[in-house]
């Protein structure tokens, strides 16, 4: 059976949610045969049968699944002879804390970065959409928040600065192979690389590094999407 | 083979470290069987056997270990049979991403909030090393640093929430049990009641109740332990 995976897409079939490329990398770690259906922000008719309109969304035959931690969780309950993506319920229980973590921290750092530049990948009627959403969630402009700041960058350093100390010696958080929390960090990069060319990383931080391997993995699927070389 | 954990103390037996809180939880955690030395801040000889001055140190027969981190991972690796600390390689990863977390964010928020009780809880000696080392590294005195102001509450209630957040509905971060996770976190509650009266969490808090849960392990150990009501 193979699962749909509806995921958000901006101009030149660009995928620039950093929930969708969660459940993508997951789906790919767990070898599951999906298809993605690509929804702009203007076409969340397509998502209607969900009862919200947030992506990812999955469905799997008369199942579906919305938010992307959510989605993780089925994944591994539904499949669980297949690579883990927790590792039992002490990296479950941990995989939740980065996911919290990423989304406030992380996140919150790099929309200072990048925001803005979602106005220029996507289409006309999306542009509208996202500047008027994310105006009245913010109260400011996109253009506004991407400030790029010296304390804006500083914050985002500071993230990336944890991410390198959690790495230490190893190859990937989840050690010699990656696991959902390399997948949840990695959203946040391969959203960034799709529509900005701002650079994220320096080539001699290990966390670069990281993020070239995560790139390869699954024969380059994220490396190969739409997007500027970081 | 009974393992000696050296371990920081001040004055009336307290145990104030962070870092010895998480050995001593683990090696409970894992039924192993230990004693205490209870080491002071000029006592340092005491443990000049392992090349270095910081605690917690333990020393296994002939071996010895000293960081609080790299003592998980010897416990781990030394005595596998027993209950897991980290659950395999995910949940080591993501344990080391928690370590640097809590000592960068949740400590950096603490310290704020009661370095200075530390040091009506020292004894005399103790009090003038501690005084001088942390103007030193801080370049203000541990006074200056307890401002206890509306930002450093604010900084402080914002690491919780994350705590709060990432434990959802879980009784602890490890899931049904406790795991190195939590002794992570765990270790600096246990290090402010040791030497603080102030109140860092509201009794509606889940996170409240989550240390409540941990106070009672292994029985009630750290409650037991010399400090204040929390």
């Amino acid at each position: 059976m193979t699962i749909q995976l509806y995921e958000l897409v901006g101009k030149d079939d660009r995928r620039f949610s950093p929930y969708c490329w969660r459940t993508r990398m997951a789906l790919e770690h767990k070898g599951i045969d999906y298809e993605t259906i690509p929804v702009r922000f203007t076409d969340k008719d397509l998502i209607s049968f969900s009862g919200q309109e947030r992506l990812p969304v999955i469905r799997d035959g008369e199942t579906f699944v919305s938010d992307s931690w959510a989605i993780a969780e089925y994944l591994e309950g539904k499949y669980p002879e297949s690579r883990p993506l927790f590792g039992g319920d002490i990296g479950h229980g941990l995989a939740r804390f980065l996911n919290v973590w990423a989304d406030r921290v992380l996140h919150a750092a790099l929309i200072r970065l990048v925001i803005a530049d979602i106005l220029d990948h996507v289409d006309a009627a999306d542009r509208n959409y996202f500047l008027e959403s994310r105006t009245a969630r913010f109260g400011m402009t996109p253009t506004e928040i991407q400030t790029r700041s010296e304390d804006d960058i500083k914050a985002f350093g500071h993230a990336v600065s944890t991410i390198k100390a959690a790495l230490g010696e190893e190859l990937f958080l989840g050690g010699d192979n990656p696991a959902y929390g390399d997948y949840i960090i990695f959203g946040a990069f391969a959203w960034a690389r799709s529509i900005s060319e701002f650079s994220l990383l320096n080539a001699d931080d290990p966390v670069y590094n990281w993020r070239n391997r995560m790139l390869d993995m699954f024969d380059g699927i994220s490396r190969k999407s739409v997007g500027y070389e970081v």
